[in-house]
């Protein structure tokens, strides 16, 4: 627990499930972590943040720097994106406000293309990252966060001042040196729109189908038609990414499908979404993915299937 | 309304929504019909069958020739099958009871290779015919059915004792001219495989998403994401017919579309099994067309992932 001055201060944006998990244990692990809230402040003001994990035991952080306004956050180096995709347009002045000059903003979200949105609502000085989390968690209540498995974070440069490649891959090592020193597993990905796509491969079946079939991982793994779909839906999304020229290493949706079989039953961020009339984030890890795929003259017909299906549920469920 | 010995008899085996109102029609216009019921047979009985339609006003049957069991049924000329495809093992010996030496056995069932089931079962001396109905109606208690729009029956000839293809057609005929007399449309189709894919243009999307979507034909109709959806699993059915050498008239999915989408709210027979947690009839309107387009070389795989989730959803249901 080394707290020097040299360290990167970091900034929080959106202490949901994800936000808290990674800036609870950064936190914790010393760094000057500020936190941004909205409906929870008043919350963890007063209470802290408390994460129950399977992997980690109990933790919580008593003293957490909250704010309810980004104007009141000092400059952070690091900005940590745990916002919604589909509340993008709304997180970037709060982003803008917190950033140090030169800031790395990293959003842990999923779906594809998530950055070239944000970023024209960035000034140029900020690098814009994304991370892939593969991790099992999930709100439990105003601050309290329930960590089931997994944690790591893939983490790949999107755009930013004119800097030479090295630089950028460096800019990315930092990142995954943070978490490192939380003791989070952390890659360094060379191409962020491939480990987008990478990461697809989970998110595209079994977000869609928890919120579908109103089910969880282990009732999907446990059943035939279900396994038979997931798999179905996986195979779209290698080809999608192959048509858009990324080759995902041999037996990676294979590899994904039988870990899914042994984690913790677990529900997909979307269907918490789905349950409490959230919007859904079917643009992100659906319609992008799709429209990319056919510009490259790929159709993915399950997953167009599923896309249509859950447009559908979304519109009736708000 | 001539009710003369020559007249075949009928009996209608099922008298669900299906059987009960083509069944009352016939008996209306005349013919010797008797009913077999199980569940039904002593409301039935007591107070006859009553359909209110929003075609034909108010109709009843006072009086209706009801049997519990198909022993107690005098021999029939034409039998008429309402049941789901589920229970198609279970009826097989009910018709055998009832059916007059040389019967015409007319399956009312939706999907694909019904009859290829139930001709195992059969003396080769019945005829056995399909009949596809393009019609909205359900039951709404015992006894009652309420019939809100189209009523049409296409028939077409699947087996039976050798004789020669004129004859055949001649039967299919005498089938139609039954309807005709009770003032229902009725088509001989020269290829019952063909008519059969035909219907399945209507029953693949509506069917199915009924369940999946938990939605009537209005809400369906309404929503953009739900008409692609639609437009895309009629797509594959016309291209699975192709494949298996069944040109459909061209425009034929678009006039079907835009007909469900001027006709009153409807919930497909599939959601009300679903609700009643009822089998869903899968094997016949999915597993049999996408087992026999695949063979033919034709993928399907939209309506592959719609018949996954559903398999999911009945095998969670019951």
């Amino acid at each position: 627990m080394n707290e020097s001055t040299t360290q990167p201060r970091i900034g929080i944006i959106g202490t949901g499930a994800i936000g808290g998990f990674y800036g609870l244990m950064l936190a914790r692990a010393g760094y000057d972590v500020h936190f941004l809230l909205r409906s929870e402040f008043s919350a963890v003001s007063q209470n802290g943040l408390r994460l129950d994990s399977q992997v980690h035991g109990l933790l919580t952080l008593e003293h957490v720097q909250a704010y309810a306004s980004a104007a009141d956050m000092p400059p952070c180096d690091w900005l940590l994106v745990g916002a919604k995709t589909t509340g993008n347009d709304g997180v970037a002045p709060a982003i803008v406000q917190a950033a140090a000059p030169g800031a790395n903003v990293l959003l842990l979200q999923n779906g594809l293309g998530v950055e070239d949105d944000l970023r024209g609502l960035l000034p140029d000085s900020l690098h814009l990252l994304g991370g892939l989390c593969f991790i099992c968690v999930h709100r439990s209540g105003p601050g309290e966060i329930v960590h089931q498995a997994f944690g790591a974070v893939n983490i790949g440069y999107h755009s930013g001042p004119a800097e030479d490649a090295s630089a950028s891959l460096r800019r990315v090592e930092q990142g995954a040196a943070l978490f490192h020193a939380a003791g989070i597993e952390s890659v360094a990905m060379d191409n962020l729109d491939k480990a987008r796509w990478q990461k697809l491969v989970w998110n595209v079946p079994y977000n869609g189908l928890s919120v579908l079939l109103k089910a969880s991982t282990t009732p999907l793994m446990a059943d035939p038609d279900s396994r038979e779909l997931i798999q179905g839906l996986m195979a779209e999304v290698v080809q999608g990414a192959e048509a858009c020229g990324h080759s995902l290493p041999p037996g990676y949706a294979q590899q994904l499908f039988s870990v899914t079989g042994q984690m913790p039953d677990y529900r997909p961020s979307m269907y918490h979404d789905y349950v409490e009339k959230r919007a859904l984030e079917l643009e992100a890890i659906y319609a992008r993915p799709l429209a990319a795929a056919l510009a490259a003259g790929c159709d993915m017909p399950k997953i167009r299937a599923l896309y249509h299906a859950l447009a559908f549920l979304d519109r009736s469920n708000r």
